[in-house]
């Protein structure tokens, strides 16, 4: 569902200044680059003032900063990224949902389920589940016995939520995910004829999810072994996440796309944590910390910062030489010392 | 459901010359190693001499170059590795599909839903869903409202197509796979108590998917947060990729699994991206570029050709010596310079 | 559920000697940082000694050489972790299954199901499937037609089992994993327009699983292409991993979440695979290889050992200078072999 407002209403609902015409109505958001008229965009960066000059909008979300750059209606304010999200919701409300639960839906008799709720077809709540007033759950997805989860909080199709998981209020699980499945623990032993097997550690522990969090597609978090996994208010998490069991995420980090968290891993709050990145378990990253994508975290991070492990990309036959030099490098740095004295000595015998 | 065939109805469907006996007659495929009387292999490289004289299938797709190499019954053509994949699609012939809905299935009375359709037990479909002529859709999978679908193109079981997702002919999703899901857009803001929190963006893109499209088991397309996702004809994407919102990836490109496609990011056309490979986001990489398993690319690539960032394998030990020496290779620069230097010096003391 | 037990009780049924009060109730395991009255923990690294001595814990598991650090109540063996998790199994009992079927699974007339299995809601059956006794399989999961799932094993909610797989006993199948899913196999050749496309070869082998294999949460296992992908006795996955086609994976091999087999690869027995690591095609791994976390492997690995492939982290500034000096390093070595050539002249002229 889609509606239109006027700069005029828009000011009214989130704030800002508005700069031209105000009655203007609009009735989407829209990108500089490929905008129609009728949309309204938002301008961050002077790197994209040809953009901005060349572009089809009908009206701008912009810093007073850059507010002359262009002659288009305009809204003024400090955040325009932040302002454009808000004006995409107010133009893009989410449908409203039909309460109720449909009948192709099994719902376990010991279960709470509010009235207030939207439970889709195929839908499985187990025993002594409770849902809170205003929760949202897809087609095929599976709640199992005592998880409880909190107000308006959403699950897309196909979702898992394990047995006794714990979600707070306004979280979004998108389609695929696993919460609470068994962390991954074994211990390894003999057996009676000496060959090594694993044993499997029961993982008693549970998950908890504070509010506000955003659980990507196909990503996986799984339940504590002994203690719980904890996910803080306001985490988003990406698609194809795998947290392991015991970690906590601290409130307000991002996680991108395909990044794996080991077991017991503490990550602060605010961190931002690029796509495939990988945090090796039982270590403790600081609040405020930036890891850049693909970067491989095989120590405790004290001070935030941002912090990186890349090769760089090459040719491939460029990068067969870079490769073989790297396998020697043990040895270049002994040919570097082996010099450094070759030098002294000869500074030695040449001193007058 | 297997057929059997003689060399001479093969050649006789898909072309070919036949060396030997006709009508010899083939029930399968087999690989040169392991296969048994009455398969069919092939042989593409001479590396592969050994297998071939050993190897126990009753026939032999060849190039010319390569007829000699062996006395049996072969069918001679230029790419065997393409003419033994259709020689196996006659030998191995999908089921028929038997049309009609599973009484079990969940179908919205608005949803358009051919005669010559396969709809397996527990399958939702929302409304407004335009389902073509030939689609099958297996046990579990969801189609929200307002998604079309081309016709042949089959889903497999437990697969997710988010609302309002448009998908060409004669595609194939993979199970667990999630299509036009939202994308990962936050604007971070400063709360009334100046503590960042993340304002969600509304993903009101979609997902465009052309015919011939492969997606693989758990892998997610992520729709459009203002314009669309994109993926061309002819892709083929393995397991447990991510694609990310606004990417476009172009026409017969091959993806392998693990890999991440960070938002925005343009891929061109038959390209070939090795696991686990990482692109990042707003980059272009042209037509026709290979980059290889495991590398990360952080900017666009503008010329094809192959391209590689990885660090050599070696035992642990040896490899804890190696990255000392990495993180200090500034040093090891400098060193080289000072010894450079002093050599220079050296000289010039040292000339006559 | 949850049970309790004295320290006597637990010798009886599963060994080791009681150092304190044998008649002191256990009702639960718990971490020894974080446990309170009544847990019993494991000791096994003098690193944790402090730890110990502040515990809450109500008894420990403790090898023979560590039992004067504590003096608390302790049972003593000779592997405290595998007895630790044997503890837990006790404390901890599976929940009785409820043997039967879901009025609303799907179960095709000629599946074998016998009365000692438990199937869940919306479950889907295909044609031709055998379970055996003891099975259980979660809600919303579809084991498709013709496939044969061994004694005791447990499938999860929504895991997706496609046709043909065998399966083994007292095995584990974590949510929306996908065992079975065709492999990622086509065949280049140009088009009548000359357009490379790719053929699809077809994927006619199987998945074949051995007992006690556990698999995680989303991950992947596709069935051969024309031979059959193998997981031996006891292997161990994590979430999100990706097994391709034909690979075999060695009886007791534990692989961490997020790592990638390419297709065809062999992995010995008794592996230990890091998270994220990736191993490439039709490459062998020796038995007893330990593979660290995020390490791609290139080429085969002919003996048992630990192997690393990794970029140190640096602070953001520091890593691009050393991304731009590996860049460089091959001319680096060719400043080194010019100094060296240099210092070796000047020996010469300076030489008496």
């Amino acid at each position: 569902m889609r509606v239109s407002l006027t700069l005029n209403q828009i000011v009214q609902k989130i704030g800002g200044t508005i700069a031209g015409e105000g009655e203007l109505e609009i009735s989407k958001v829209g990108s500089l680059a490929l905008a129609q008229q009728g949309a309204i965009g938002f301008f961050n960066d002077t790197k994209y003032t040809a953009q901005l000059n060349a572009s089809q909008v009908s009206a701008v979300v912009i810093k007073l900063e850059h507010q002359t750059l262009t002659s288009l209606p305009k809204i003024i304010t400090d955040n325009p990224y932040a302002y454009f999200a808000k004006v995409s919701q107010l133009l893009n409300p989410l449908a409203e949902n039909t309460y109720g639960v449909h009948t192709s839906a099994v719902i376990d008799p010991t279960a709470i389920v509010p009235k207030r709720c939207s439970i889709a077809a195929n839908v499985v709540v187990g025993s002594g589940v409770v849902l809170n007033d205003g929760v949202v759950i897809g087609a095929g997805s599976v709640v199992e016995h005592d998880s409880i989860i909190g107000e308006n909080t959403v699950l897309e199709a196909n979702v898992t939520i394990k047995h006794g998981s714990l979600i707070g209020r306004y979280c979004h699980f998108h389609s695929g995910s696993v919460i609470g499945n068994d962390g991954f623990g074994y211990a390894e032993e003999n057996n009676e004829n000496s060959i090594k097997r694993w044993v499997k550690i029961p993982q008693v522990g549970s998950v908890i999810i504070d509010d506000h969090v955003d659980v990507g597609a196909n990503t996986t978090i799984d339940r504590g072994a002994i203690d719980n996994t904890v996910i803080e208010e306001g985490v988003k998490l990406d698609n194809l996440i795998q947290i392991a069991h015991n970690c906590r995420v601290g409130a307000h980090t991002v996680i991108a796309g395909c990044v794996g968290v080991a077991g017991s891993a503490v990550i602060g709050k605010h961190c931002k944590i690029g796509g495939a990145a990988m945090i090796l378990g039982h270590l403790t990253i600081a609040d405020h910390v930036t890891i850049s994508p693909g970067t491989m975290i095989m120590k405790s991070i004290q001070k935030s910062g941002v912090y990186t492990a890349l090769m760089p990309v090459q040719e491939h036959t460029t990068w067969l030489k870079t490769a073989v030099n790297i396998r020697h490098l043990s040895q270049l740095t002994d040919r570097i010392k082996t010099l450094e004295t070759a030098i002294a000595d000869s500074r030695n015998i040449n001193k007058p």
